[in-house]
């Protein structure tokens, strides 16, 4: 089975509103198995919407479409399908009761705009909506009946009358969900009817996924690790993706049962460790600073504590992001100028002078500082240039030093941060918690 | 000009990640009158991608693309832009150029894989990315030299060499636009090289927008107070969208000429700042950071510090957002703990005990102790529960007392913010820097 979803709605295609219906929907037709071919959004506009149905109809047997259902002129998504199955649109009378009872519950008198809420196309089915007025419409796409009215030609090409006619790709039996739009409704309508119906069709076939996330090392060299594991026909599918820094593997496993895909699927995921070791910080979605939190909290009395110049809070913010964080973190300092660093952490004025302010004794000064002031386990401290000015031949922008304070030691590295003021400094907080986390894994950091 | 948005991604037809970019596109194309005829979204599957290329080309004369322009094998949008345009890549010298400075600036070798990255076809031009090291792709689909190779069959059509010969929709001319699919890389990249680009070709009709952001009031409260300047027939227009707590408000003005839309949408302005005066913070992308430093650095010599419960280093992070907030913060502290409060901030024992860290007390001592101890003109103070837990029935989670310390007095509110734990924390911050602006305008709050 192979779907396309197809949203309309002007506010949508306006940038308005963020589509995330389609996402949804292509999550839960994973999960049984069912490939997307394509996500499609169209504006509230008969041609559109009808040209939309053919050519999705020509690519997938399944065709879920949601929005365009409300009561109000500008819904004509079941104007479209009735034109594209060359059908007329008929009161169903089932529905037309629902909605009078509706209004009745409501002291009001059904306006008259909300009848064609329970009109549908002849030979298609009504779908019951449990959380709005817009019923949900069922058809089969025939090719045997769909006239060629239907199929529109290019807004490039002449008028039809004295134009070129266009053999129309032909469209093969397709299966058309039409839902309302509201997410909410949408949702209930897709799991109470949409879902049972296409489960007993669906041959079986499973998808099962998993999302691991690393840090530290690009796209390109992750890749290189990952192999053969990384080609295109594997099954199950290994794919990257880069977020913030962040470069995540997506693994997919499509198997015709529940078990096959299930342990095949571990299998990927134990091979991508393999291959990836301690780069590997977290799964779906865990972020650094929730897992730096689980470890801290795995070794009871474990604090760290913050030093901040060019992240001015950030490190502190995002170990504060974790609920609960208040176990193991409880003092920060932001010391953004020369002088802070001086009063608040008892950096040395002859190392401010002599190495900078962005040097690694400077950062393992402020490090020490902290956590002897905090009297935490480890301190984390960040020093650098995160642009747009400030950059030196010697220390360009992007030239940033975090150093780690820990029992017994600290020990610090300097980075070269590609990219503008807000990435750099994303990536600084990152590398801190990331040497934090290899510290505490007992392991060097391979980059 | 009528554009079509293709996003290329395995992550998004799994409903892995949700598409963000084509909302944004949108309300960019919208704003220089361009009109979105569609969104699309395909897999990382070439003869997906070439597919989805030659419809639209049909359906549009501007293509905007995002995705599938990284190092690795599931990359495949250039060589799908290539085959329908019937062209080989070709190395892009000048890129390969920026590519072997980027690996050399980070004293690693090159890997072989980047290399694709630097392809582009023949008669396609290469635009600069200043984030990442995908170059875009600049070219135009010419009818007559794309070959039937890149027109496919349906998929449920008989093979090509059995089967009928499928006339394709005449392609007429599109300029296509490929951009990485990273957010940050695609913004960066359509700002500085597509938007200009596109500005240059949109004749007649001229549309002149400006937003204006507020922060304090709700969306209805602002609806209410802007009335009649949102009656949906006017022109210029006004409409509201709200983002992380920011209300904005968008003016278009659409006339026939430069002068015309440019005189409406100054008076329109006028008006919107007339109903909504010191609401309204700044306009465009000024945010509310950028607005409390601008103003600081007008009257030389002011300085701000920071003392942080709940928001953890956010409200630090947020003013060091702005470039050369050097000038006027220098000292930070976060005390997540009752003890920091007291050791860092000199908060007495007895505040905390008898008023609990949540308190209008609290939050002036810690304001005052961060005055004191930076010998600065303002200090503002931040100290609430975030959530989820923490909350009881007198101080539920969203309470958050926020206090600021100024020459010669200080003073402290208690707001309730609604929302999740980031949602509390981010409108807390956001507070903080109002209540300074408001401060430093001699204004009170309308909230």
């Amino acid at each position: 089975m192979n779907a396309i979803i197809l949203s309309i709605g002007d506010e949508l295609v306006l940038g308005q509103t963020v589509d995330t219906n389609s996402a949804w929907l292509s999550q839960k037709l994973a999960a049984i198995g069912c490939g997307v071919v394509a996500h499609v959004t169209v504006a509230d506009d008969q041609s559109a919407i009808e040209r939309a149905i053919c050519q999705a109809a020509r690519q997938c047997d399944l065709l879920l479409i949601s929005g365009g259902l409300g009561p109000t002129a500008d819904d004509l998504t079941r104007q479209a399908l009735a034109a594209v199955m060359n059908e007329p649109l008929e009161l169903n009378e089932q529905w037309l009761g629902e909605l009078e009872k509706f209004f009745a519950a409501r002291n009001r008198p059904m306006p008259e705009a909300n009848r064609i809420q329970a009109m549908i196309p002849r030979t298609a089915t009504m779908t019951f909506n449990t959380a709005g007025t817009a019923a949900g419409i069922e058809a089969a796409l025939d090719p045997k009946k769909i006239g060629s009215g239907a199929i529109f030609p290019s807004p490039h090409a002449p008028p039809a009358s004295g134009g070129e006619k266009i053999a129309p790709d032909p469209i093969f039996s397709c299966r058309v969900f039409v839902m309302p739009g509201v997410p909410r409704e949408m949702k209930i309508m897709f799991e109470r009817s949409v879902l049972p119906a296409l489960r007993e069709k669906s041959g079986g076939a499973v998808i099962f996924s998993r999302t691991l996330h690393t840090f530290g090392l690009g796209e390109s060299a992750i890749a290189e690790m990952l192999g053969d594991l990384m080609r295109r026909d594997r099954n199950p599918s290994v794919g990257t993706t880069v977020s913030g820094g962040i470069v995540s593997l997506r693994i997919n496993a499509r198997f015709g049962s529940v078990a096959e895909a299930s342990e095949q699927l571990e299998q990927t995921v134990a091979s991508s460790r393999e291959a990836l070791g301690a780069l590997i910080f977290g799964q779906e979605d865990e972020s650094l600073q929730v897992v730096i939190g689980r470890m801290l909290k795995a070794a009871p009395g474990s604090t760290v504590a913050t030093a901040e110049s060019c992240t001015g809070g950030l490190l502190g913010k995002m170990i504060t992001d974790v609920p609960g964080s208040s176990a193991y973190y409880s003092y920060g300092w932001i010391t953004y100028a020369n002088q802070a660093k001086q009063e608040l952490l008892g950096v040395q004025r002859v190392l401010l002078d002599q190495c900078g302010a962005v040097s690694e004794p400077v950062a393992l000064a402020m490090a020490n500082g902290a956590r002897d002031r905090a009297r935490s386990t480890f301190a984390l401290a960040i020093s650098g240039i995160a642009g747009p000015d400030g950059g030196t031949p010697d220390k360009p922008v992007g030239t940033v030093c975090i150093a780690l304070a820990h029992p017994g030691d600290a020990h610090a590295r300097t980075f070269l941060f590609p990219g503008d003021r807000e990435f750099i400094r994303e990536r600084s907080a990152k590398m801190a918690l990331t040497m934090l986390r290899y510290h505490l894994l007992g392991q060097k950091a391979p980059f």
